[in-house]
């Protein structure tokens, strides 16, 4: 099968194989040594000198820490919403009693700092920013979100960024835009299957941890730094994913992060060029169009079920549907993680063939 | 190495292998026949026809999930403890808010029924208990657990079961027992990785929990069981460890229940025959011994963390140390899961020799 899903993507045979490994005493040297390692290199694909901390858990849970960590029932936040995945930072608000302003991008739209400053002006009590930098539901990189970090703190924010599914494979260099709060997910540009998620903390947002009175156990990244300080973790990791991540890191620095990033710009814009030939429109507004996932509206006639059903089992691809209100109306091709340009090229292969197959005709063709 | 601690466990090879396949979309056809497969073995293992939610988590995350979909902040709850893991649902309990009653029995010894019969009299507020069938710090087992559940339910409380380090490996027959919230973890008797914890839930519990008014967003069971019925999970799982735990259950399942349970008997037995025959001293009562895990006291004039180290480091077994207020005076000794006569035979024989590297002579012997 190519899966060409925003995640989990493919992993590579090595990787997998290495997550095959005798297991190990957690709390012995061996997983010390193994912890200390993985962690250097996750602050190398951060591009940050800040803590990181490693969870068991899905890309869902590291962003259920990053809130609960840093708001307080009743602290009013700000959330920054262009999908699905800004809208769970908006669940999440809620279930937890934070104060919760949305400021809602149209879908298929980036986030517009300017407004962003406004909603900050209009309401100076807010002292959180809830951001999406790559939006997966829509495929739309957030990218002023440099610019909106330099927003956030000029009214006193912390800024707590979703980069799940860009940072590993498009830039996000935490330190240089200053960041303070970062997650990411090991089954995106990772390479490795999912299970662990990767919280960068600054010392703007420990401080606010310290005065944080949110009840948090398992996803308290105090306890987390706490042990890493042992090369430990508070509660029994994901060994097997921590193999599989110190693989693939040494995969990644091999290849070097300028490599990674340009490799995916290239496979975001054959994917594009190749959609776009196929006579369908992106649902990505330009110049906001992400280079780990695209959206594509499905033709008008095409059922989208019927487009993800035909493509797997008849074409041996795998794209997503639409996820809440997109249901239907798009699917999506990944080209994250572990991709090169013969996987994008049979993606557009596949895609053509089953568009054939269910009777849509590209324009000029025979 | 011969990793002989309650936890992770050794991982079959063909088990590891089995997590080393291709990946799949979560969303997908092949993950819903996945999760319905490995639901239906996890349920014939936990010996019940309740519904039970696999998490992609550890142990403890199971524990947090058990605690705050059932407990409210503000709501008594009874704590009986016998070791680490028992205090574990203490600082969960009062890191959410429960007004927790700990009945606490000096580590080693098992919880005497009488006693929470009596608490419960005492105060008839409380409407949840909380117990560990096997408490994995001191290796002993609450052998009562159903005469506990009896007093639990006569007292019309709720009964929540840490079973993490027991079922798989001892009877643990939860409809059998009426345990209302189970929890166990694959890095245990499941002979799989860590990063999944299993939850059963019976409607006695699903009731509380629509009452519940404790935030909950990752560990939210209602949204697992909502989940599962389209053969999903709410957040992206641990994929690779679905994989590990498919290929385990078969194994489980062929050697059948009672025969795990047999097994384990018999390796606990020999354990301990094998110490006491090196003139050491368990920790745990008499009768009450952990068939998973056994304690040993550390002998007078010997240095608990030169014994783990030695063991490792010359004789090639892996022992854990006593935790808390344990350490240095403990150490333990995992027979649970993938352990088999020679693995236990070459555990005895690591430890006899690393005794008598440390100048500690069996009395009787030359």
């Amino acid at each position: 099968m190519n899966l060409r899903i925003p995640g989990p993507t493919p992993v590579p045979a090595e990787v997998a194989q290495a997550g095959a490994a005798e297991m190990i005493n957690h709390r012995g040297p061996e997983f010390a040594a193994l912890i200390k390692r993985t962690t250097e290199g996750v602050k190398t694909v951060f591009q940050t000198q800040n803590d990181v901390l490693t969870l068991t858990t899905s890309g869902s849970g590291g962003m259920e820490s990053a809130l609960v960590n840093h708001v307080s029932a009743g602290d009013p936040v700000l959330i920054v919403t262009v999908g699905v995945f800004g809208k769970r930072f908006v669940d999440l608000g809620n279930v937890y009693g934070a104060r919760v302003t949305e400021l809602a991008f149209d879908f298929g739209s980036a986030a517009d700092p300017a407004r962003i400053d406004e909603a900050l002006r209009a309401d100076p009590s807010i002292k959180t920013v809830f951001v999406t930098h790559n939006e997966t539901s829509t495929g739309v990189t957030n990218v002023d979100l440099p610019e909106i970090a330099r927003i956030a703190h000029s009214h006193d924010c912390l800024l707590i960024v979703d980069a799940i599914s860009s940072l590993s494979s498009i830039p996000c260099p935490v330190d240089e835009w200053d960041l303070d709060v970062v997650v990411s997910g090991s089954q995106k540009g990772w390479m490795v299957a999912p299970g662990l998620a990767f919280v960068s903390v600054n010392e703007r947002a420990w401080e606010r941890q310290r005065q944080n009175q949110q009840p948090r156990f398992y996803f308290d990244l105090q306890r987390a730094k706490a042990a890493l300080e042992s090369g430990q973790t508070p509660w029994t990791p994901a060994v097997s994913l921590y193999f599989q991540l110190d693989h693939a890191l040494g995969l990644m620095l091999a290849e070097g992060l300028d490599s990674i990033h340009a490799r995916h710009k290239r496979m975001a814009r054959m994917t594009r060029d190749g959609i776009r030939s196929l006579g369908l429109e992106l649902f990505a507004s330009e110049g906001v169009e992400s280079d780990t996932v695209t959206a594509v509206k499905v033709p008008e006639g095409i059922d989208g079920g019927q487009l993800t059903k035909v493509a797997r089992e008849e074409f041996g691809t795998v794209f997503a549907g639409g996820q809440g209100e997109l249901r239907g109306k798009i699917f999506r091709f990944g080209h994250l993680g572990w991709v090169r340009e013969d996987d994008v090229q049979q993606g557009l292969q596949a895609l053509e063939g089953t568009l054939d197959r269910l009777g849509y005709r590209v324009a000029g063709r025979a």
